[in-house]
């Protein structure tokens, strides 16, 4: 019995291998070790290790949760691979890293290859913006996991920050000030309540609702915001004490998490421009005010915590970046909590 | 509104999470950098980076495939999670390269702490076995995409080799010789033909078979062996050419990945025991030849290349290690191509 090259390698699935593997060569770096062997991805740490005194890697592994869903329904996978990218890259951003490379494993209950490659050349796409090399992945087909035409997506990205450069919230004191960057919608969080709500009252994903001034399936699949293209730099030039991706668990759960003991946040509702999806959802669903609050970004992306003599500067270079930031609070002695002030 | 630490971090899901970190911390290098914020993991290169010429990332994303839900249905999550660390563990070894950190991904319809708790107990105690911290990973709650009871399970893990010994199999020439290490069983690979015959031929799992001389659950749930404490050794000082985990596709569909041209790689069948539980599957389930050797190990998870002069001496060694070893065929000049000689 003779054998050549296999269905089997580093994707999974030989239909697609080729494909996959062109368009994955796109966002390569040089330092990305091409043709080595299959069972594993090899990056070149040497040439990216000159820039760093005392090098610390950071990871996320994160997924799309149930856009997914809505994504396929929509029928927009390309912009849920960016999404993913996104998404994880500013988990890494929040910790004042840079991106080396990334892997993807996507698996369904049977592969679709119209599918898989809109969705990896989303990936694909938002690693080449930010320089990203998507150096391997998984593919899976596993039928009495997923449901019928369902499938999951996840992403692993890792990157490099110099050690006393890490972003820790540790250095937040009383009197900071908190920069609120406004998001371009629900990024890739809120999805379950959205589709309770789009099923109970029997909305429709290609309607136009004014008041969100467009079709209901594209405000909701507006894309998870990139903020590494003006927030690193800013990272680089100011002194940033702590940075909140505001994703599941919205404002407050994500908030908290950097905050040292003995400081308390405060945010006001009212200080920055609540999104007209996000008063929409509210409305038509019904949903309180807490749970709107725990769900959802509610137009706000990312917090930076700054000092107070640095604030304006700082503003004024995230607005020169494209960037619509708020004083959304400050930072108070107390317990470490959010405090949520005003109404929605 | 008054917001504590909110149900929402790293590990996703509150009620859960401190008993994962806890779990996790067991693993920890002194490179994890902790508690610096939750948004990603660090991991402090510098101590490791010292041995280190031409450092070089190695990572593998991998899955378990349908072996989760027989790992379910048997009731032994604890060992799943120890299948995945040890898959992605033989994927970047089969590199040549020392593991570092790895970061887990596990999904359900609907989180059962329980069922979560054993699989990270799983992962962990893979982990420490093999010095690899656990940095970090994620939890989704996937309802409307995972059917009833079912879940995913993902790991990423990354590693580090010396530029100049990456194990590519460039260097394989004819005349050289394969080094077919035994199995425990099906490893990871295979379960959705199991999961056919069991259907079909109303298997139970709880039957005791004396063709295999155990209970059908026991040894098809046999865990994917670690190679690592092995074979690292003797990567570390003997030349080995090339190394092929045994995975889906069988020993053709993996052992042609790692050929150069004008090599071709023949194997015969007689050379190694075929393990009770492959004969089994194929005399119950009426399976072709040509089906169960691009499906299963057989017998063989892992192939090693060495030239001839070398071979008695890595035999030797890895006998030592308590590993079954045998001469499975050897490199001829040729097409890029894997040929099986004997039957089954």
């Amino acid at each position: 019995m003779k054998y050549k090259q296999s269905g089997v390698d580093l994707w999974g699935s030989s239909q697609v291998k080729k494909e996959i593997k062109k368009l994955a060569r796109q966002s390569y770096s040089s330092q990305v070790i091409e043709g080595v062997g299959p069972f594993g991805s090899l990056y070149n740490l040497s040439p990216v290790l000159r820039d760093y005194q005392n090098p610390v890697l950071v990871q996320s592994t994160d997924g799309v949760g149930t856009k997914l869903i809505l994504a396929k329904e929509y029928g927009d996978l390309f912009s849920i691979g960016i999404d993913l990218v996104n998404h994880c890259l500013n988990d890494i951003l929040a910790l004042g890293a840079r991106p080396l490379f990334f892997q993807d494993y996507l698996a369904q209950d049977r592969l679709r290859k119209k599918e898989v490659l809109e969705i990896i050349e989303g990936i694909v796409a938002a690693c080449q913006i930010n320089k990203i090399s998507l150096i391997g992945g998984e593919l899976a087909q596993l039928p009495g996991i997923y449901q019928k035409g369902k499938f999951d997506l996840v992403g692993t990205i890792t990157g490099l920050v110099e050690k006393e450069k890490i972003i820790d919230g540790k250095k937040i004191r009383p009197g900071n000030l908190l920069l609120g960057l406004q998001s371009f919608g629900l990024h890739t969080n809120g999805y379950s309540l959205v589709r309770k709500i789009i099923k109970e009252k029997k909305l429709k994903l290609d309607d136009y609702y004014p008041e969100i001034a467009g079709k209901l399936g594209l405000i909701l699949m507006m894309g998870h915001k990139n903020y590494f293209p003006s927030v690193f730099p800013i990272v680089e030039n100011f002194e940033i004490l702590g940075i909140c991706h505001v994703t599941g668990g919205g404002i407050p759960g994500n908030l908290v998490r950097i905050l040292p003991n003995g400081c308390r946040a405060e945010v006001s509702l009212s200080s920055f421009p609540i999104l007209p999806i996000f008063k929409f959802l509210k409305k038509i669903g019904q949903i309180s005010n807490r749970e709107m609050i725990e769900v959802f970004n509610l137009g706000i992306g990312m917090i930076l915590v700054c000092s107070q003599k640095d604030v304006s500067k700082i503003k004024k270079a995230l607005e020169g970046k494209r960037e619509k930031v708020f004083v959304i609070g400050q930072i108070k002695k107390g317990k470490r909590e959010v405090i949520l002030k005003d109404s929605l």
